[in-house]
């Protein structure tokens, strides 16, 4: 186990871990000298220079890059929360163990391998507007289960999520962790109605006060009102910065597995860039509070790492034209006069 | 010479070429079954639905696709309308064909090969603020070249370009193609300063009141106030729609090559997605003129197609999504309930 104590989890978000700043001076120098005026590859030179930092190159890539999806029950889908079955859960982790989801065709398209985890999907967590979704051993088993996906030598992390009833779980992370109701951060979802929304809301509501004289840490919030998958995606995403691996993370659900980390340690996020903002509502809101611009914005709204695999393909091409092109002294080209 | 007259410049603008609504309809139906909730992969379902009716497939894919890139010379460089030399279109085209420029990794990194085509370096076109920028066999010849990058069996066309100075060109072709003056269409390009703008705002004032009394007809357009690459670009576009290939756009001079085209015949880009919405802030409004929605948005303003060589990943995502995944029935998932 990773995090094997409660003081685990906080030493590594106290950790004192940076990117490589002469990997980036010479990224940044490296990116004046290249045959194109300066700064016109706006984006793919700032990530370029982000991978260059965190991988400690000054001409980072992708050899080793992975997806991690993983999935868990939730309790609070008793409320009727969702557009789906909980038993969706099990029968999509079964899809993407056959190859058959859209993150498999994606992971494919990056070149990127996939690692998907099911966690205890025949114990959902406990509904969390009455008790901890998770006792301490659950959550530090899920947070260790994440990190245990991550290791040295990956050029990239991908991270995604599946389970039924997760949105309402992120909504409430996101109101504990940054402030606003359920009104605030609840959306449709994979799709229900005006009725089942305000059920959410309430869902929420409810859950953020009866734990509200809990304490305000990243791991009470994650435990309280968070899931078995997104107590992954938060210890993947610590065990990620101890390995210096840059991280992509999804939608909704994906950041709101961040934000308790943020609110808690602004610096344990350092290393994650935004794949894109999806169509859940709650999910531009929550990027503006964590400081994160998406590379895409396509009305995604899929989860299981879908859009962040798709930015991954732009990550390569960011990394391909500051590896692949040439300066304006090899070239023999005029500079801005 | 594929428009060896005006009439086939005509005669391919009116021409009645729609996508295979079968195959969309295949392609609709497809994207419903598959394992996400409707609609959850947002604009990928789009545009996989968009290449399934330009190709006349229901699994659309991208076998053999190519970048045109085209170059030329600007008479108009004379009123000191750029931060670099003319030199530099030519050291730029030796950049291309020696593989160092960003196109080149970028269309490598996208899987696709790339055809450069230098229009007659050496010999600008004429001052288009006192009169033509081209003959009509100059344009028609130019026309014709773009056509001859597009064959049957393409896949994909993703388009750019490269001619110092034709970002003053562009904002001529969008002021007379879609109204405004040269304040509503100029930016700073490559990066000249505030009276670098003023001078561009100033030059593309002159040649609209110029020309205001020739036809407005789009050959006429390119002719008086386009340049090589940027009637090349037209012709590619056109003769692509003729051979049903689909086809991505880059930044603002791409766009402003077809937006004559777009004011005579709305149809005649139908075939055309816009693969970004670059920097140059003339673009967004220009994008919203011929209703195209980028697929990204990354602050980049190099041209030479860069952009939509980075967008045509996102594409090739989307086809593997709507081409790898299973139905619902083939995975046993339930459906929404």
């Amino acid at each position: 186990m990773t995090f094997a104590t409660i003081a685990d989890v906080e030493a590594a978000l106290a950790a004192s871990i940076a990117p490589d700043a002469e990997a980036i001076a010479q990224a940044r120098a490296r990116q004046a000298q290249l045959t194109k005026p300066p700064g016109s590859l706006g984006r793919l030179e700032e990530i370029a220079v982000f991978f260059a930092g965190w991988q400690g190159r000054a001409r980072p890539r992708i050899g080793r890059g992975r997806v991690a999806v993983f999935a868990g029950n939730h309790g609070i889908v008793a409320h009727n929360v969702s557009a789906f079955p909980a038993a969706v859960t099990a029968q999509m982790v079964a899809t993407f163990e056959h190859g058959g989801a859209a993150i498999n065709a994606l992971a494919r398209a990056a070149g990127l391998d996939l690692k998907v985890v099911a966690l205890d999907l025949d114990r959902p967590t406990a509904d969390f507007t009455t008790a901890p979704a998770m006792t301490e051993a659950e959550c530090l088993a899920a947070l260790s289960a994440g990190a245990a996906t991550v290791e040295a030598g990956l050029d990239l992390l991908v991270l995604g999520e599946m389970g039924i009833g997760n949105t309402t779980a992120a909504a409430a992370l996101c109101a504990r962790s940054l402030g606003g109701d359920g009104s605030t951060w609840v959306g449709p979802g994979t799709g229900i109605d005006d009725a089942g929304i305000a059920r959410k809301v309430a869902v929420v509501d409810r859950a953020i006060a009866h734990h509200a004289d809990a304490p305000m840490t990243a791991f009470e919030t994650l435990r309280r009102v968070g899931g078995r998958e997104i107590a992954a995606i938060a210890g993947a995403v610590l065990r990620a910065r101890e390995l210096r691996v840059p991280v992509l993370l999804d939608g909704f659900i994906c950041c709101s597995a961040v934000a308790p980390l943020a609110a808690a340690a602004p610096a344990s996020i350092a290393h994650c860039l935004a794949g894109h903002c999806s169509a859940e509502p709650g999910h531009a809101r929550l990027l503006a509070a964590l400081g994160l611009e998406p590379i895409l914005q396509l009305d995604m709204r899929l989860g299981e790492a879908s859009g962040a695999a798709v930015a991954a393909g732009v990550v390569r091409a960011a990394l391909a034209a500051h590896d692949g092109m040439a300066t304006f002294t090899e070239a023999g080209v005029s500079g801005a006069g």
